[in-house]
């Protein structure tokens, strides 16, 4: 028999092959297997090798999304084969998005799980921008929540918490329901004038922004025309943020065949 | 007259040199002068090409830290000589750390600043020890705080806020308050049995990581006793944390000078 391979769930970052880990871009060279969100640029998938496996699965506009169940049990079946798999996830795969649910499944069918962070997409918006998510006389921390509800339930976040304007907020999956969630803010005490930065394909060649505010969000018709997925920050950092930075040019270095790849 | 050099404020990431970003990896690579924190590993400073000036900067038990503005000084004096300057910070440089400040300091010096993010030590650590920082059914959201105080300031923080159960909350350089901060929390409503972890040197060969809970850590001889930084991880996901996680060995790729320095 074979033995088990493993599954390493790795995290694609924000979307700008650049800023995969070192660790996330060996692991995708060296798979047999990669099963991707749909969301997952082709520049990060095609990193692998020219005959591994390439599975998307996971949400996207006119796609019917592989059910959770289905991802699990795949997981577990590839790694049976005793192929690498790589689980290749947007962001960080322990932020949101259900890595935690598939590591644990993978573990109780005795299969050794590794998990390489990656980037968020606040983070890579923040860099994008120059806008801290931290800043020492208007936000002594960040906050990273979903706006995603499931069906019609209600939205069940701790509003009066989350209404700190000292503290950077981050919503995530929050464009469908942006309006409830500034007027809640709103009503829990944050001002209707504190800013709101809304970011559409982070680090992509697509990104795209508008800023607003927390009052005129909900009705924003620049927002609401944002390609998905879009991001949101809330608070004064958002004031900080710069027209643009400054875009070096990747430098030729020792490592050409990464340098190729990471481009492709 | 030279034209003014740029500056890249490169997030270092938590510790392994594996994390970091390829872009931070190519821009240590090319540097010409590396600015970095005293924490962040020699495997990593010594990314830089043997001509590379290193300068260390910051913070660390038994030495005398360079003042904020001298930093800033040091930063515009390098760049307005020509050379390419890496500003090297653990973790994130926009998320505590004060890299905001650095960016605005240059920017009005008229010269050029990029961000390279970093993953931070809370998804090091969460990676490291398999444990989510978000959880459908325990964690809605993640939060960073500092738990650092200026002198004898008291701790500013939205206490109630904060004393939510269904957050993760992961705090920064909080070792020498953490008994005021579990006190705190208790106080707002949170339960002397929520699960605490403490994590020292993170992702590094020297990492080690104790857990304890709101009304113990405070007076915890072990967690006392781990070498700084510490960071502290406040939630229902520590109860998740696997013993330990598959460790997979780095696999030798095409990009060789890559791969040999990011062991070195």
């Amino acid at each position: 028999m074979k033995p088990f391979g493993t599954v390493s769930l790795v995290g694609a970052g924000p979307g700008d092959p650049e800023l995969l880990t070192l660790r996330a871009a060996r692991r995708i060279l060296d798979a047999d297997v990669v099963v991707h969100d749909r969301l997952v640029p082709t520049a990060i998938v095609d990193l692998a090798r020219p005959g591994a496996r390439r599975i998307p699965v996971g949400k996207r506009a006119g796609f019917h999304p592989v059910p959770q169940d289905d991802i699990n049990a795949l997981l577990v079946d590839l790694a049976m084969t005793g192929a690498h798999v790589v689980r290749l996830k947007g962001g960080d795969p322990f932020i949101f998005g259900r890595g935690s649910e598939e590591a644990a499944v993978l573990r109780r069918a005795g299969i050794a799980v590794e998990v390489v962070p990656g980037i968020t997409a606040a983070q890579g918006a923040a860099a994008s921008l120059g806008m801290p998510l931290t800043e020492r006389d208007c936000a002594t921390g960040v906050r990273y929540v979903t706006g995603h509800r499931k069906g019609d339930a209600p939205l069940e976040l701790d509003w009066d918490g989350l209404a700190d304007p000292d503290t950077t907020l981050v919503v995530y999956m929050g464009a469908a329901n942006m309006a409830e969630i500034a007027a809640r803010l709103i009503a829990a005490g944050l001002s209707r004038d504190m800013p709101v930065l809304a970011v559409s394909k982070v680090t992509t060649p697509d990104e795209a922004r508008a800023t607003s505010s927390l009052g005129r969000v909900g009705a924003d018709p620049v927002i609401r025309a944002l390609p998905s997925p879009v991001l949101f920050v809330v608070g004064r950092v958002v004031a900080l943020a710069e027209a643009g930075q400054a875009v070096l040019p990747e430098v030729a270095l020792h490592a050409p065949h990464l340098a190729e790849g990471a481009h492709a």
